[in-house]
C-alpha cells in the first residue's frame, strides 16, 4: 500500500467530527458516515464525501476509522453483515478509536487478519478540546507495520501517539488511564467535601495542597468546578460508567481484584440512578454534599 | 513582642532537624530539645543551644516549635505537668508543626489563651527533601497577629506559607491533603497492577497517560518506584496510617462519610499487618501484586 490518501470515517459525535475535520485540514480525503446525517452537515460543507452507509465509507478508503459510543456498536459495525470485515477492501487498515473492550479489540484484529485486512485499536484521551485542537493522546495497539503506515493519520489528530504493543494494547492502556482517574475522583471529592465541612475556604486550601503530593489533574481542573457547583460535562458520567464497566470486566478477566475501581463504579452508578448521567464527572461531589 | 529572635525547637526527627538547621541559617537562635540527645549532636556542633527538657527550651524562647510524631505526644508536651502551657513565658507563640488532630489543635489554642500565650497549628507537606531545602508547604491555623509575627520563622523553613483560618484550620488543611492522597494511591496502584497483568510495559503506559487527565504527583513520582519494586520510604506507611486515622476520626466528627478514605486506611493497615510499616506508601502495590 502506498501512502494513505483516502479515509473512511464512521461516527461523527463531538469527538469524531473534530477528528475528521483535522484529517481534512491535513489533506486527507474523508468519506464520512454516521447514523444521523444532520450531524455531518457542516463537515459536508467543508468538503467531506457523505456516504449512505458504513460499507460505502469503507469501500472507498485505504484506512477506515471508527469512533463510536459503546462496544456493542463497535461489534455491530465490524462483525455485522453490513459491517467492515465483510465489506472493506483487502489490505485496508481498520482503526477503532472508540474506547472499547480490549478483548473485543483482539477479536477484531484476529478476524481482520482472516479477511486480509489489519486492525488497530487506538483509543484517545484529551477530550473535546484535545480533539478540536489536534492535541489528542492516542494509545495504539496492533501490528507495527500498519501502525507506521497509519502514523501520519494519527499525527493529524494527536500529539502524543504511542504504539503500546500488539492487538488490544491500546484499549488496555486507555483502561489504565480510566482506572487511575476513577479512584482519584473519590479522593478529590472527599478532600473538597471535608474542607467544606471543616469550615475551610476550599479554594484557599487548593493554594496550599495543589502543587504538592496531593496534586493531580483532577484536583487542579475539576475541584474548582466542584467548589463552584458547576456540573457542566467535560466528560459525561454516562460515558465514564461505560468505561469503568469495561475496565472492571477486563480486570476480572485478568484475575485482578480492584476494590477502588469497584467503589468508584458503584458511586457513579448511584449518580446515574439520581439522574446525573449527563453531568460531568465532577458531580461525584454531590454524593458527599447531599449526605447531610 | 519585638521581632522573633529566639526559638525553642522540640522534636528533632528527620523533618525537625532540617527545619531547625534552616532557622539557624537565617540567624535565629535555636534552643533545642528532643528525647534522644544523640539525634541532636550535629545540630549542637552547628551552634544550637541544647536544653535538657522541653521546659528549658521553652523558657528561653519567644517562639516555641514542636515537631512530634503522634497526637498523644503533642498532648503530653503541651498539657503535661512539665509541658509548654505550664512553663512557657507569657506572650510566647507556641507553634505545633506536627501533623496532629484538628480538635486537639483547637484545645491547645484555647488553653494557650488562658495562659496569656498564643498557639498556632502549622503542619507541613513537602517531605524530608522539602524540609532540607527550606521549600516546605506550611498550612497555618490560628490568630492572625501571631501568624504575622511568626511569618519570618515560617519563611525560613518553607516557600508556600498560607494562613488558612483560625485555630485548627492548619491541621484541617493537612487532613484535606492526606485525604486527597489516600484514595489516589489506590487508583495508581490499581492502574499499574492492571497494566502489568495486561502485559503492557507500565513505563511506556506512563508516557501515554502521565500528562493527561489521569496525571497526578503520585502517578509521576511513585508509580515508577512501584514498577521498579522500590519500596524505600519517601513517606512511611506507619505515618500515613496515623494521618488517615486522624483524618477518619475528624471526618466522622464532622458527620462526613468517606468510603474512599476508609478503604485506603484498611488497605494500609493490612500492609502494616504484613510487616510493611517502615516501607514507603508506594508499597500499596504489594496488595495487588500479591493477590495471585
Amino acid at each position: 500500500m502506498d501512502n494513505v490518501k483516502s479515509i473512511g470515517f464512521i461516527g461523527l459525535g463531538v469527538m469524531g467530527k473534530s477528528m475528521a475535520k483535522n484529517l481534512m485540514k491535513k489533506g486527507f480525503s474523508v468519506n464520512a458516515y454516521t447514523r444521523t446525517k444532520s450531524k455531518a452537515e457542516d463537515l459536508i460543507e467543508e468538503g467531506c464525501t457523505w456516504c449512505e452507509s458504513a460499507t460505502e465509507a469503507a469501500e472507498k478508503a485505504d484506512v477506515i476509522i471508527t469512533m463510536l459510543g459503546f462496544p456493542s456498536e463497535v461489534k455491530e459495525i465490524y462483525f455485522g453483515e453490513e459491517g467492515l470485515l465483510n465489506n472493506a477492501r483487502e489490505g485496508s487498515i481498520l482503526i477503532d478509536m472508540s474506547t472499547s473492550s480490549p478483548t473485543l479489540a483482539k477479536e477484531i484484529a484476529e478476524a481482520a487478519d482472516k479477511h486480509q485486512m489489519t486492525a488497530l485499536d487506538a483509543p484517545v484521551s484529551g477530550g473535546d478540546i484535545g480533539a478540536r485542537e489536534a492535541r489528542l493522546t492516542i494509545m495504539v495497539g496492533g501490528n507495527e507495520e500498519a501502525y507506521n503506515k497509519a502514523l501520519p493519520v494519527f499525527q493529524a489528530m494527536g500529539t502524543n501517539v504511542v504504539l503500546q504493543g500488539g492487538p488490544g494494547m491500546g484499549q488496555y492502556t486507555k483502561m489504565v488511564n480510566q482506572i487511575a482517574i476513577a479512584t482519584n475522583m473519590i479522593g478529590v471529592s472527599e478532600a473538597i467535601s471535608y474542607a467544606d465541612k471543616a469550615g475551610l475556604n476550599p479554594n484557599l486550601v487548593l493554594k496550599s495542597i495543589g502543587g504538592g503530593a496531593a496534586g493531580s489533574w483532577s484536583l487542579s481542573n475539576l475541584a474548582p468546578r466542584m467548589i463552584a457547583g458547576d456540573y457542566e460535562p467535560g466528560f459525561y458520567i454516562k460515558h465514564f460508567v461505560k468505561d469503568m464497566t469495561i475496565a472492571l470486566e477486563s480486570a476480572e478477566e485478568l484475575g485482578l481484584d480492584t476494590p477502588g475501581l469497584k467503589l468508584a463504579k458503584g458511586m457513579y452508578e448511584e449518580l446515574v440512578t439520581r439522574g446525573f448521567e449527563d453531568a460531568g464527572t465532577q458531580a461525584l461531589i454531590k454524593l458527599y454534599v447531599d449526605q447531610a
